[in-house]
């Protein structure tokens, strides 16, 4: 079977580790969640992080995006640079990028867009007031659980001395939050439990900020993937901004967030080894091709990817992902190497003539890390993408 | 302590996640290998994996190398593009790019050089064979216990039938193993004991060969960076091909191969959020700029860096690395960000100054994986170095 799969993934000429892309289940997904989004009576304003791709960007457009999320500057320029005017960088001000912000923010300013920027302390609040004016959007990164950055939802002191040193000129936009501990969630009820309880705290620290004087009409804005594909109301806020939606993978199959028919962001690794004594294969596909990112297992162990099929196709059809095969493991990673275990019981069926050289569909446990370890993706059907 | 090494890193004007290499630590280390590799009467080739950088090559050209390691098809072009022209792809020959290491190996013939490949099956001896003649040194590659690809060293059969299949054309240079399993070794003892079955392996594998008719003569090639910085006596064999220990990283230092003064590349990374409350500092330094590569401590957590400091300087000196601090630990990663937890006893000394935006130096758990997620590094004393 994964011969059938390896003669059409060949067609695509590749010959080292490579991302390919089911260009038809990203559109449907990001189709998915701007329609989510509209029926929820939110902003959509997705994160770009996942693919980082000026024509992936195009998919999103025609679905109607026109506010995008990026997570660092040199993202944010890529982006302003490819034509897009409405950014939110949901990262920390670096004090140290200033200058370079403020520049950005008057680029998208004198094109009719802005900058959204974030920040979660007095002493940048401090900065930003005291330095050149910077014509962006401020938020205020808000802890509501995660415990990476943020203001503590409860801190009241310090969401009102945020407030008074910003000032006027930059009176805040809104607030901001992460819930990225719904990774370690599993399952609607779970993440709708941890969404419900990073919703309260929000309208708590608004309210917070209200009573400091902050304008009642600041926005709220949260929602990862996890949330975004399982809660059912989005509800009282007005923006989300989940990313690794847009592809999916092994870790929001596992956490539920999507099906395995929504993945849509997998590697093409050539076989260079077949070892049927211990059942394994090795490719060229390693830590520099899919991330170091992994999954437990029951017993314990570690995985770093699964093996796929693709869907057989009758000739001039487009190939399309089948089949996420749990019984084919990525089971060890070193720097250029991918090591393959396939169940006793499968093996036979699997491998039957595949020979060294065929390339194989490893689909990834993180796509964004993955993504982000290759400058170039192909669609399926064998169109190349920047990225 | 930490201002203090923020200032001097400041002068290096980076603003984002950037490598930064103390050159006249990872010229020690080279000359250290190559002076041992010449006590030991072995050929020293070492893996340049780890830096990909034809200006860190130099180093090792300043210390009597001209044979090179590399593991794909894309670094050995790349460092043929740079003047080298004795190259060994200790990868197995990915069939689809036979085409092309033709093309490399007639290259580095006519410039008077050699291109190595290895194999490790009797189908790909059989393609070789078949196919346009290819003037490379071939080699089989053996399983000494690691477990991820070679022959198994006791399965002279199939070693006999490799050697039948390769035929006159492409008689062997050498039999090449990787010990990767030292890696899960602690200290000199184990590592040596590994070593020394590997090695005792390789001969017996050597022994099959030549009673199958392969030239007595035939190489032995083995030893990855904890053997090669560990093992007294490298002894009876032909090359050695260490890669890592030119900046070595916080898993060798674990192991025992290096001491922390031998540590040479590390990761600058600006502060954007501090957490006094729960002794923490946020940083734009994530998974993508340190990789996801991890240690487990003692209490089952993982950490995938550590704090350094740089040694104070006087007016017009080069900085230095200073003590590597285990009191405080990157314990989380996500996609830009990092979380450093500092032990509640060095809290106040050690960030006492510090400000959002100020630099720090991270050490990374594995420094050929962190090196690899960037496009330039830096030395400490503001030299850019492309990669």
């Amino acid at each position: 079977m994964l011969k059938s799969t390896g003669i059409q993934l060949r067609r695509l000429g590749v010959t080292r580790p490579t991302v390919v892309i089911a260009e038809p289940r990203a559109r449907a997904n990001i189709r998915r969640m701007a329609a989510k989004a509209r029926a929820c009576g939110v902003d959509f304003r997705p994160h770009f992080k996942t693919h980082q791709s000026a024509e992936i960007g195009r998919w999103f457009i025609d679905e109607g995006v026109t506010k995008i999320t990026g997570s660092s500057l040199a993202m944010a320029e890529y982006f302003a640079g490819h034509g897009w005017n409405d950014i939110t960088l949901a990262f920390l001000i670096n004090p140290a990028e200033l200058a370079a912000l403020g520049d950005l923010a008057r680029d998208l300013a004198g094109r009719g867009g802005s900058l959204g920027l974030t920040l979660d302390s007095v002493a940048v609040a401090g900065l930003l007031a005291a330095g050149d004016p910077i014509p962006a959007r401020v938020w205020i990164k808000i802890d509501t659980g995660y415990g990476r950055t943020g203001v503590e939802w409860n801190q009241t002191a310090v969401l009102a001395a945020i407030l008074a040193e910003l000032g006027p000129a930059y009176a805040p936009a809104g607030l901001l939050s992460h819930t990225g501990h719904t990774y370690a969630a599993r399952g609607a009820e779970q993440v709708t439990a941890l969404w419900a309880e990073a919703l309260g705290r929000l309208h708590a620290a608004r309210r917070a900020m209200v009573e400091a004087g902050a304008d009642p009409g600041l926005s709220l804005s949260l929602g990862d993937t996890p949330s975004c594909s399982l809660v059912a109301d989005l509800g009282d806020l007005q923006e989300i901004r989940p990313g690794n939606f847009v592809f999916y993978d092994l870790m929001q199959w596992e956490i539920g967030s999507c099906a395995a028919t929504d993945l849509a962001a997998a590697v093409v690794c050539p076989v260079v080894g077949v070892y049927p004594e211990r059942r394994q294969l090795a490719i060229h596909g390693g830590a520099v091709h899919l991330s170091k990112e992994s999954l437990a297992r029951a017993d314990g162990s570690r995985i770093y990817g699964l093996l796929g099929l693709l869907e057989p196709v009758g000739p001039g059809e487009s190939p399309s992902p089948g089949p996420v095969l749990r019984q084919a493991p990525v089971v060890s990673l070193s720097q250029e190497h991918g090591i393959i275990e396939i169940d006793a019981s499968e093996w036979e069926a699997l491998t039957a003539d595949l020979q060294i050289g065929d390339p194989v569909l490893v689909w990834p446990v993180h796509s964004c890390l993955a993504c982000d370890l290759h400058r170039e993706f192909m669609t399926l059907d064998g169109r190349r993408l920047q990225a």
